[in-house]
């Protein structure tokens, strides 16, 4: 952390800030340049609030030089982190697909829809049960009858289960699920992440709306500090003042990622868009940013479904996106998880 | 609600659409233009779920006429909602300041704030127990100890106290809090907000950092929705790419709000900009657009405090803010509580 | 274009909005609902300014339905848009590579870069003669000397050259530059889009800074208006509040552009995160998003680099990304020009 | 500047790196750290490219510790520059108004609202000839006739002008102009400040779309470089996710600019919000966020206008806003212009 200091200080002041930065265990160096003085911490500087230091009367600018995670930070883990889901694994050369429908509907539904995607080539069955909604009107989930499904049809399919958690008090709920999905919504809800943390389950952990790449790192941070180590990140797109498509998806963030940290990342083309046919092309995006899997939504019920034209991916287009991939993964070094 | 629907549709596709939407207790009026065809929705839309409907392969468009929120809309309330919380009035003509520490961190620090800033025309108390930090090597807060702490800062006063809650899980230990507090981060954490509603206290609904006004009220609906009438809305600067400050203050929203909804609005000058000296400046500037009152963060301990010129308004500094109010309020006819 | 007209309105306020609705040449259909009426204008809406009548008293919502450009839309010329420079062709399932370096610097620096970038793969040259930079301070570029460089490197290896023009005033010097690239930061620069669209000649238009799709075509629109026809659409990153790169690339725009508009489609990855490390990934994802061709900043000159490691991409490492590219071309049905 | 190298570098590459800063004629100071070495640039550093900089492979990040502009520092020039426009002063502790319609229609219309501006308290007359609209179809202002209208409206009432100028094939037409104004989709034309700055006239600047703070004093730089001193800033809003209103009123950047230069800000609430009845409220708001000056769309024609609610404020309500300024003015030291 480096630290500018006004030039027209008060040396007390200046002496007082370096005694205290000396009191939360760090060494100071100081160099005095044309028009600020300048302090290097040396040390562990996770514990100073930055922003509490940028207060200061006398600060005129603080930097912060190492980043504030350790647990997920590349320079203390070289090697990537593979995570493994009944077998199948997350981070290094392979490549996962989790599939399945946006919200569990009913059991035929959901066991459908799995072993279509299943036979298509995804590995995880996805499926919301807890439903994050902007409006207390619209339809909140199944709740805890939609993790029944989602069990029975892990049951019937062998696929490994993943589904959103929105409270601390459902943990016990979620003993059986295989991956604990964090919201964007719930990325910054530090008590939640606190608690599945303690349940060293892995985690999906999905970017916040509008949060920073350090900041989704530090959720990570959160989760390993509590003993969660098998972490899997989701990005799912960021709020920008772009109307066409509900969010921006970032891909940059995903070569990014991969220097910053050693845990895998997987990116949701579904939710980032929310327009079903940016689908694939989002998808073959992701693959050649450098992805480790991918999230897709597809849906299975043409009788049901509201028109004819279908408002989801259906299992046909699954297939056929999937084929693609399989004919990039070779170019950006990566093998499906089969 | 108001529907697009492509030109290039099949018959059947519509007839089904339109049927659907009778289903859903809705009537429909069907205008057919040049490159399109526009279907009215008529009745109550807000179960619609607006995303489905834009996913359907014949839909172009879809917008929204009404507002999705019911109870926090003027429309149907057209009078101002007055919150009174131990006979403190928030709402109308009415302007409250609250203020006290960001963090509460021991008996002394909390008392001796809460009796300088009620000297100077604070009525509500504000101090941090349980704190949202982003990383968890930061301080999290005194938590329990901390709530001890501003009750009896209350005891000693008879100020009412304001803090945040972080889980649901934590109600209990709220029961004696006057204003529970939902942080910007968990604006969008629908259990909790659903958990405080069933309480029926007061709320101070802080807006999320990158969330629409819409998305805001429809925050306070989940609230309603459960039985909690009495919230306060708090504008505390929005995400933006602006790095001088750490937020945007976005004081367009106080006269729109006021428009929107008959819920008083009050803002948070502090953690807007991260600037102490900002607060006066931005102070004055929440009077004139309107708001129904402040909250304000003020220190009283030069001593602990890191430097000589310390982090935060003093109650020195904290007096001058309010002698300017009080002179300002004639102008937007409003009248400090006392 | 839809008017949702205030409930609680004057009726002589509503007829003469009416009036003046027709007055433009447009037809209305009124519906009236619930809680506002509606007002569905039939015929070229276009002229319309939608914030003048946003502004009305009696108006409570105005929503466009037909988008505001014309010449540029996909609806009213469904083919794709084929530009042809040099015999290259840009659009369709043609697959361009334009490179070069970010400025021109001496002649031998552009011919060698010229040639090198040609033996790899590309098809036109790039480089910066007159250099838009935040500071004053910083280098302008070479100018009219730049230009000239270019055009003797065009000469020495047949490549037909694109370069970014800054004002109307330097129009004539620009006569024999094969694509004239708009800058983002002139995307708005509405006086030089008419006279840029008088040449005829095609042109390479940057998306800017902030603006949206819709903004962008109807700079697109400009151009076209005054005659220009030969566009090329070149996406480089928007701003968003994420500090690690540069801007954030918006690969969601590719696909969706393809739908509204017949243009051909291009990615800069160079400019968008400003890492060079992030060029290959982020070339790899444009390909997988559906665009037609590239633009990548390449550099040869080790010596004279700052440093060994350079700080460009140099041609080694474009030839890499080349080759990546061509084995993915055909997943995306396109063909690489030669 | 501070630059920090990466741990794994080579020594050659370092050395590479501190003989290229020394040939810029500046020192460094070194300081190596746990994980990273710290280079410290002592000199003048507004020549060196930043993002060249930090897309070296060795190099991990670089901060920027001065500001990069100089004319328009503060701490270069502590005293306020006072503006002078026909015996009227922008900065300082003077308050001025400017008022006009958005474009010039006629002019019986550009004079009548002088008078009834001018009556009212404006000391300057604002009014669009060229106009820069989104769409080429939308009325692109009366172009060189706005500007003999304004002049005529400068004749009969005496009231110094500003204007908005769009290329700079047009600086002879403003010759008579008291104050250039320079729009916000034109803040970094860069060409188009030279041009300005050369004439050393009065220059109103507004802020881009989608502009830092930096961004737009490197702008006001531009032209102080070519001789321009007289330079108002004017903040109009920037772009963010928020649809109800057009753009977000940042007025946290008035007091961050009064520290940062010595140039006179004033605030635009017309366009900011796209909302007339909220242009009262944000006047207020900007007098107490400590602006120099309110900038103010007047219209005055009811008989031509769409509707008799009427679409901008009218004089009666220009002339309500500026009696509630007069008494807020004393409160931030401030005295309207008479």
């Amino acid at each position: 952390m480096i630290i500018i200091v006004k030039k027209e200080r008060e040396e007390k002041q200046l002496n007082n800030l370096i005694k205290w930065i000396k009191g939360q265990g760090l060494e100071v160096d100081i160099s005095n340049g044309h028009h600020s003085t300048v302090l290097g911490l040396v040390g562990d500087t996770s514990k100073i609030d930055i922003d509490l230091v940028r207060s200061l009367d006398i600060v005129e600018n603080v930097k912060r030089i190492q980043e504030p995670f350790k647990c997920a930070n590349r320079k203390f883990h070289p090697d990537d982190t593979i995570v493994e889901v009944g077998g199948h694994k997350f981070g290094g050369d392979n490549f996962q697909i989790i599939a399945g429908p946006c919200s569990v509907e009913n059991e035929k539904q959901i066991v459908e829809v799995a072993k279509a995607v299943k036979k298509a080539g995804a590995t995880i069955l996805r499926g919301g049960a807890y439903k994050p909604r902007t409006s207390p009107y619209a339809f909140q989930g199944l709740r805890e009858a939609g993790l029944d499904l989602l069990l029975r049809a892990k049951q019937e399919t062998g696929m490994p289960i993943v589904t959103e958690i929105m409270s601390a008090s459902h943990i016990d709920l979620f003993k059986d699920v295989d991956i604990i999905q964090i919201g964007a919504r719930d990325m910054q809800n530090f008590e939640l992440l606190k608690e599945v943390g303690k349940t060293k389950k892995p985690v999906l952990l999905k970017r916040g709306l509008a949060n920073t790449i350090q900041e989704w790192l530090m959720s990570a941070e959160y989760i390993m500090s509590e003993g969660g180590k098998d972490i899997i990140l989701c990005e799912r797109g960021i709020r920008t003042f772009e109307p066409y498509t509900r969010n921006t998806l970032d891909l940059s963030a995903i070569p990014l990622l991969k220097e910053l940290t050693h845990l895998p990342v997987v990116v949701d083309p579904s939710h980032a868009s929310g327009l079903s046919r940016l689908v694939k092309p989002l998808s073959l995006a992701s693959v050649g940013a450098g992805a480790h899997g991918l999230m897709i939504e597809v849906h299975n019920d043409p009788k049901n479904a509201l028109c004819d034209g279908a408002q989801s991916i259906v299992p046909e287009q699954f297939e056929d996106i999937v084929k693609s991939i399989d004919v990039m993964l070779p170019i950006v070094n990566k093998k499906r998880d089969l």
